[in-house]
């Protein structure tokens, strides 16, 4: 058995691309098309544009619909402006409607336009609807290519259709059972339907209680009722429980990883700029407001110093702790943030309650601030010989330490609370703010207790 | 049709208890089993001791083993301490062998022993064989509850064979083609045997390049294959082929996420403490060698600043702008870190290549640098009304930016070629070391153009 590897992918790729090359148009189909859809597409990204001219020219538009719909926007953009109009809309009517609704998604209004005019009806109606719902909800990411079958019929009925149908459906694994008005009334998966005898009807077979979401919820709490029942699919209903589309685990799968990024972006102030397709000078303008917004915060810190300036003329040593205290702010209060927006995104908060979150958090801060009080306390004696030093620091610590994790925490639940964007959560804010606590109640400790310094 | 959501489940759960509190034996069977077992998990977590005891009473191992499987390793342990021994063999006999083997490893030696002499022999082996394999990799996870036939079986034949055995298989969606040594030949999907003519041979319409990986293959590389072709499962094969295991979509998911907790982890230096399921005093345990750590940093940072005290007397305001360089220098390395950290997770840097990301890194570096820089000047002279000063501070934020961004990028993936734990990559030691250099390169120049100030 031939076994796929990055070492072989390269090797293998380096063939086919010859044979294009070479124009052998019956070799490359033989070798190309053997391929899994997702190494065609690997192929495929390593050509240049006039070798992409050929493959376009040698395999028909519903062998590249394979390759298109795993392609990205940016990639499917400027695959789709290489195309002819017709040879496009045949590729695009042989992919399913959920990938076709994200590529248009992503083009201009009046380009989405054109192309859908030229679509076959059917798809182009199943686009148009799921192109209506909000961007992330269930319904505009679900897929409308689903099986649905009546109660009545029996299993032996509904296998023969399946035999037919099959190449049209996303899913032949759940077979969802709908009344004459189209809503939802049962589910029967085609493990059940293998096993059970062929003359029972659906109705002996099929389950009643169907986990189901709608049009309207947020695609990420459909992606989490798919993990968390351990579903290959999941029905999609309007607000009168009509069956109208489902989402499938392999878009639950790229949901989720979506979504770890936000997240990753959240706590990096990189929110929508961790994408690796744009050029450098792309993502500079989009970090760039971040860090110069975060600069200004860094303003205010330099200016809540400034506040202390005659303290530090006559102490200068003490400018020495301010990145202590400030780190150590920042890390524990990144800590807590790291541990409420898992567990929002885990749905963890929700079972456990806010109260208690925050207690924890705050009772971890405390004990953080005891811990790192008196290792401190300890080596600023020994290194720097001055107690009272010693005393401020650790004091300061102890107080910055207890606040940073509790605003931590507390931060992201109010900010998702209050349905706000939640990127000005972000790591960094909360490090700021964390930051100027900190300084503030060293500066202040720090001023009082001048005279015996 | 009964939806479910918070509010219901809520509602349904006391429901529940309130049978199980009047010991009304036959109704609690009766609403209770109807539940999808992930409801039940939800309604048997929320028991207290004396509650849990009577579940444990009404309902039969077989049917306790659902709920058993979803709960997490420490729910485990302690309902586990609860159940009698037989009791809980019979429960994990129940269970597939990647559950248990997940269970039995959470365990001490000892008691992992005592309980695999309990269980049925078949499965105690298979368990056992996971137990060999190193944690983490697909020989660890995987689950010997697949099915394989021969490829001179007729479709009739195993179509037959599924119905016998579905009941014992974790997925019958795939089904694997094993020649007589147990090697791995092909594989056919039930949508194919489904849709063929029942008297062909397996042979006929197995696929035979097959998406496969091995038993030592990290989980993450092998949930990443599953994503990435889009797949139900994936066969696991020892190094001479034999089929083994496979590893199902489900349990790609749960990879999934834990990955991005542990991304988060890196990222906020709370690795392996973003569990929510700990108390206070546990979590404070695993989180302070960090922050103390980190602590010892900024000590070097202290000591960093400690060796300008003269220049600092001579000029305190030049400490009010030690915030802004420190958190410019900590926010472009953590964005960048972010990008890496993404891109490994998501495999675009095999894609692109490591040199191609490190310099765009370094050129966002720059013109972050270069902008950050220009805005500055511009702020600090009108408000601070003082030239030099702002020289000093511009250039060593454009220095300090540009090294930052590719510091942040290029650690993780020095870290990942290496295979050392990659938490030592994590935020906040990238941000003391972009720290300590911004720092440096700060007070160098100021240091050297002291005379002008």
């Amino acid at each position: 058995m031939k076994k796929l590897n990055a070492h072989n992918r390269r090797w293998l790729t380096e063939e086919i691309i010859d044979l294009l090359k070479q124009q052998e148009r019956i070799a490359f189909r033989l070798q190309f098309l053997e391929l899994h859809s997702t190494d065609q597409r690997f192929v495929f990204l390593s050509l240049n544009e006039q070798e992409r001219t050929l493959v376009y020219e040698y395999i028909t538009p519903q062998e590249f619909a394979e390759i298109f719909q795993g392609l990205d926007n940016m990639e499917q953009g400027w695959a789709a402006r290489e195309l002819e109009e017709e040879y496009l809309a045949k590729v695009l009517d042989e992919m399913y409607s959920d990938d076709v609704a994200d590529f248009l998604g992503s083009l201009s209004g009046e380009r989405q336009a054109s192309i859908l005019a030229a679509l076959e009806e059917q798809g182009s109606a199943d686009v148009r609807e799921l192109l209506s719902y909000p961007e992330e909800t269930a319904g505009a990411v679900m897929t409308k290519e689903f099986i649905s079958v009546r109660s009545d019929q029996t299993i032996q009925e509904v296998i023969e259709r399946l035999r037919r149908e099959t190449p049209n459906a996303e899913t032949i694994y759940y077979i969802y059972v709908t009344d004459a008005a189209g809503h939802l009334v049962g589910v029967v998966s085609l493990r059940e339907l293998i096993t059970s005898s062929p003359e029972k009807t659906i109705e002996k077979v099929m389950g009643k209680k169907v986990i189901s979401t709608s049009v309207t919820t947020d695609q990420e709490d459909a992606a989490h009722l798919i993990s968390e029942y351990d579903l290959l699919a999941i029905p999609v209903l309007t607000h009168n429980d009509v069956l109208v589309g489902i989402i499938t685990v392999d878009d639950v799968i790229d949901i989720l990883e979506e979504e770890a990024t936000e997240d990753v972006g959240e706590l990096s102030a990189s929110r929508g700029a961790t994408d690796v397709n744009v050029t450098a000078v792309q993502a500079a303008k989009k970090r760039a407001p971040w860090i110069v917004l975060l600069m200004f915060l860094g303003l205010i810190t330099a200016n809540v110093i400034g506040q202390f300036e005659e303290t530090l003329e006559a102490v200068a040593l003490l400018s020495a702790f301010i990145p202590l205290i400030m780190d150590s702010a920042g890390n524990t209060g990144t800590q807590s943030l790291a541990v409420a927006v898992r567990s929002l995104a885990t749905g963890s908060v929700e079972r456990k309650g806010v109260i208690q979150l925050l207690k924890r958090e705050l009772g971890i801060g405390i004990l953080l601030g005891i811990i790192s009080a008196i290792v401190l306390i300890g080596i600023i004696r020994i290194f720097y010989g001055n107690l009272i030093l010693a005393v401020i620091v650790a004091t300061s610590l102890f107080l910055t330490l207890s606040v940073a994790a509790l605003i931590g925490a507390i931060f992201p639940l109010i900010i998702n609370k209050l349905n706000i964007d939640p990127a000005v959560a972000s790591g960094p804010f909360i490090t700021t703010l964390n930051d100027i606590i900190g300084l503030l109640i060293y500066f202040t400790i720090a001023t009082s207790l001048l005279q015996y310094l």
